[in-house]
């Protein structure tokens, strides 16, 4: 298998990050040079239309796209340790946390940094700067709340360590490198401190 | 169970139209009236602090949220007939297909709606009409890509109906009520032909 990834973006970081709490040996990564475009190039464009980072290439040349679902696939190969759910209650469960960060805090994170980061011009067109400050207001709302659940249990889907966990990180080091934005700054102890012990995980180092 | 829901939101009817594929009975509604911003009330705040309708009150007292987790837990109570996936091959790729459609065509078409309908401002504060209106010009982007998809297969997913027909049908109900859009007037004959399909199923049917 082949992992289309780059070096930087948030989404690359999570399917990395998964892949090394599972400890798994033998994905190739192949980098794809996003400041050069390359997304854009009609060879990547064959493998996924809409152009984006990661992109995992099957060994039968059949490419699945779309972050959480290549982890799904990766967590069908390789069950342990489960990140995403035993049976369909916990799974269901994970996925509502998973969303959660995903839809309220990522996204609030990558809507501000896309459509205010003069450096992300080339990625996002047209940008709209006061709906980038707006989304940018409204993830710290989604920090809120996060911070409130992380003083009621250690992980953000509940007792153990999960994909959600991942989600939520990537998004936070992605606003801590182009927002500035740190937890304990802002007032949400817990969430910091869930922030440190998550940076302390050997998954969490950049490859 | 209890599922809070409203009348016209689509998420909600993603929900009423995955349970009605699997004919499945006695799943209480409770009306969660948006106009009256019941949504944003005390104790619905408790079930969900997202304010946010679909939600799944489970009988051990529980609340389930986000539309695709709830799908993922009545999946797993009722598994026939599949509609997420027969094994993790069949289920990374249907969740691609299902994110796709969500985070690209669903997801422009509410914010197009939210951001430039004066009937939703009260849902959607502050709004951005120019961000909402380049938001419609990518869901075109998505419908064009959706369409020669569905050039190729008869589902959104491939050869068979599964969760991400119900995800697309939603989102283009949605946008043809609040954006009159409509595929066949915008050149995109298979979508076109593929939404008239989709709207035979009994599932389509307001309840």
């Amino acid at each position: 298998m082949k992992l289309y990834t780059s070096s930087f973006a948030p989404n690359p970081r999570r399917v990395a990050m998964f892949i090394a709490e599972k400890a798994i040996a033998g994905i190739e990564p192949v980098l794809v040079d996003l400041a050069a475009a390359e997304h854009r190039s009609a060879p990547f464009l064959a493998r996924n239309p809409f152009g984006r980072v990661p992109a995992l290439e099957l060994d039968d040349g059949r490419v699945l796209c779309e972050t959480r679902a290549i982890c799904t696939y990766i967590e069908g190969l390789h069950p342990q340790p489960n990140l995403m759910g035993e049976g369909f209650d916990e799974r269901a469960f994970i996925e509502m946390a998973d969303r959660r960060v995903e839809l309220h805090l990522f996204a609030g994170i990558a809507n501000c940094v896309r459509h205010t980061h003069p450096g992300l011009a080339s990625l996002e067109q047209p940008q709209f700067a006061d709906f980038g400050a707006s989304q940018g207001e409204k993830m710290r709302e989604t920090a809120r709340w996060l911070d409130q659940e992380l003083a009621q249990h250690p992980f953000v889907a509940g007792a153990r360590f999960t994909i959600a966990d991942i989600t939520a990180y990537c998004a936070l080091e992605f606003a801590r490198g182009l927002m500035k934005f740190k937890p304990g700054a802002e007032g949400f102890s817990h969430l910091q401190a869930w922030r440190e012990r998550m940076a302390e995980r050997p998954s969490a180092a950049r490859a």
